[in-house]
């Protein structure tokens, strides 16, 4: 099936908030089997809404559509979709006493304009909204179908997962069981990674597919099997995660689709290590992308930001004529980090960073884009002097997923 | 005038990127005071190219595209390009020639592919690309603009800013000077702001256009002066500034546009002051949105990422028996945690968080989305038992947000 994806909002257009709701939802009808073949951004308006309806619909069979359904008064989504399928618009008795207990478990009053969300047009069949007050509508017409959601992305994902994929599912007449298979793959790029795997390709059933999806330094392989018995297809997707097992060895390092502070969060589970970092340069992104995993306080004890000299020194035991001597951008300092970092966490694993972000800080040796990285598991260690080049967000984000990468490497041997 | 934009990719059809460049531009063409009134995102396909080129014509008179421009062969945006001008693909010697400059730099060497960026077609003007080895490309028919540059946030930010905005307001006919002020505003919701400013509004001159932009606990104010005459609109301009805060007050906290963490460090670097954060729930977030800001080692010491309660103790001086009575979220551990950090940093203010960002570690007294933050300058300090809902990263970013501001409203006062 193919489907289109209609974005509502006026702080979009005006670039005000990032558009993350059509990545998320392109990703979950992608694990589907479904392409998102069009994602349109539109204003707020009458017309604009129509016409991207009906350009949709003239080139796929399924539109989600998120945003438009506040309940203030500039939002015309409801009437367009009202009109646009031939309905009128109606006091919905059972959303507006849902919306009452929803404010009530919140200890909130309902006022004028939330009491609005419940009028919703007779022509769709309104789903639940379990975390919110704007009703989710499904519309049918021709075959065709048009899902509308609220735009706030915790709504529009519980709505998703909960009620839309498997209605989508049925619509299709898709009663083949989906199941995925993801592997993390690092030290081989993706056209290698590709020449390495021509044999396997084609060895797959024809119900199995295998998708590339590439990140720096990272391909994920996805394996998605679709059928009619779970068990037999269980069986063969194992069999050919095995098979990759088998070609590619220590180069798969996680066999879930994580980010990398979820790979590497299993890999320390999985052996009882603990860990910590020291972050220079990287000012707290690694933790953050640590920390962002549910669970991560098992293995992970905290961190040490040392923007300051002084606190490389001081928490981190750093001799100030090391720091004197060679900078805090040396092989020296983020060796003395890592060491420091052990001992004053007491963890297992250790990872530090030091380097220039920029746009200042440079010197003639030490350009911006230079960043020292040591990982340590115990005794063991590695280190590394990168350079990445870009903006200072994009330095950061590069250093932090390369840290990572480096901890894991280590780990996998 | 008004814009569209197209954004080429696959990757973003299928979810695997996030399109950060479309609000990127959008915010630049809105600051020049253009409307982007549409966004398409699509394949890179012959028909999908030309058919969203073709919509985008027939409803506005500049377009700016980004993307399908690598060297792989799978990319047909030239060709399309080319054939929708009516041209045909020529080799530039001078893109190529600049190409090897860039490769020659880099230590590089060029290969068969890179060497085809340098085809190009004899119907647009060429636009240098400083930073990579895309050409930007510049298409004028019927009085119309089209402008395709590469999909690389970097190099698509280095053109717009570099060339392309200058060059669309010389296509516009501009020749008005505009100019901005950003006041960032709080203790004001943006109805509650508005109400306040109606008289103020009402007074303004027809060539000063005010805007609030709200995000969570903030509205910026953006002044958009446009006319003839630089020093005068300057002067109007800083009229109207000072208007604002002879209103407003202390409730603007920042006279740039920035984020918070770029506005708190205008606080301290204005005030001579050091920080330091000490975070639980927050992760290193709060460190990672101030050290995000180019120039903050002149203010930031560092961060104790303090996730288990052994860190808490040992380098935050945490007492364990007040972790053990209290727990870990609790204001008598978070108060702790500030005057150790202080000590520990030897800093003049401090941040510091101790939460529950889920999805488990909630209790019967202590739900998802509590959070104890505290901020300290000197001997002031301010605590709060905040309470956020949504998923963990929600909950991070928010009780980050919130931190951040309660140290920006401690220091204004």
């Amino acid at each position: 099936m193919k489907c289109e994806i209609i974005v509502i909002g006026d702080e979009l257009l005006i670039g005000q908030v990032v558009d993350t709701n059509s990545a998320w939802m392109a990703t979950e009808l992608n694990k589907q089997g479904w392409d998102v073949t069009h994602i349109a951004t539109i204003s707020d308006e009458w017309e604009a809404i129509e016409s991207a309806i009906s350009s949709a619909f003239s080139r796929v069979d399924a539109v989600l559509m998120t945003g438009g359904l506040g309940p203030t008064s500039d939002d015309v989504t409801k009437p367009v979709l009202c009109q646009y399928f031939g309905g009128k618009m109606i006091f919905s008795q059972e959303v507006y006493e849902q919306n009452l207990r929803y404010f009530a478990g919140r200890g909130l009053q309902m006022n004028e304009s939330t009491r609005r969300q419940a009028e919703v047009p007779d022509v769709c069949t309104v789903i639940p909204n379990p975390v919110g007050t704007a009703p989710i509508m499904w519309f049918e017409r021709d075959g065709k179908v048009l899902v509308a959601m609220p735009g706030v992305p915790y709504e529009m994902r519980v709505a998703m997962q909960n009620e839309v994929l498997g209605r989508l599912r049925s619509f299709a007449g898709e009663n083949d069981a989906i199941l995925h298979r993801t592997l993390m793959v690092f030290r081989n790029t993706e056209s290698g990674l590709s020449e390495r795997l021509v044999d396997f390709e084609a060895s797959l059933p024809s119900y199995i597919k295998l998708a590339y999806l590439p990140m720096p330094g990272v391909v994920r392989l996805r394996l998605t099997a679709r059928g009619k018995n779970d068990a037999e297809l269980v069986k063969k997707l194992d069999e050919m995660v095995d098979k990759l097992h088998a070609i590619l060895g220590k180069d798969i390092f996680c066999n879930e689709d994580t980010t990398l502070g979820g790979a590497l969060g299993l890999l320390l589970k999985e052996r009882g290590l603990t860990l910590a970092t020291a972050e220079s340069c990287t000012g707290g992104n690694i933790a953050h992308e640590i920390t962002a995993v549910a669970g991560s306080s098992a293995y992970f004890n905290g961190s040490v930001v040392a923007y300051s000299n002084d606190v490389k020194n001081r928490l981190l035991g750093v001799p100030a004529d090391v720091l004197q001597e060679h900078g805090a951008v040396s092989q020296p300092v983020i060796e003395a980090m890592t060491a420091g970092l052990q001992q004053a966490m007491n963890v297992d694993c250790a990872i530090a960073t030091s380097g220039i972000a920029g746009p200042g800080g440079a010197t003639a040796d030490k350009p911006v884009g230079t960043v020292w990285i040591a990982v340590r598991c115990r005794d063991q260690q590695h280190v590394e002097c990168a350079h990445f080049s870009g903006s200072r967000s994009y330095i950061i984000e590069r250093a932090t997923q390369r840290a990572l990468l480096m901890l894991i490497d280590l780990l996998i041997g």
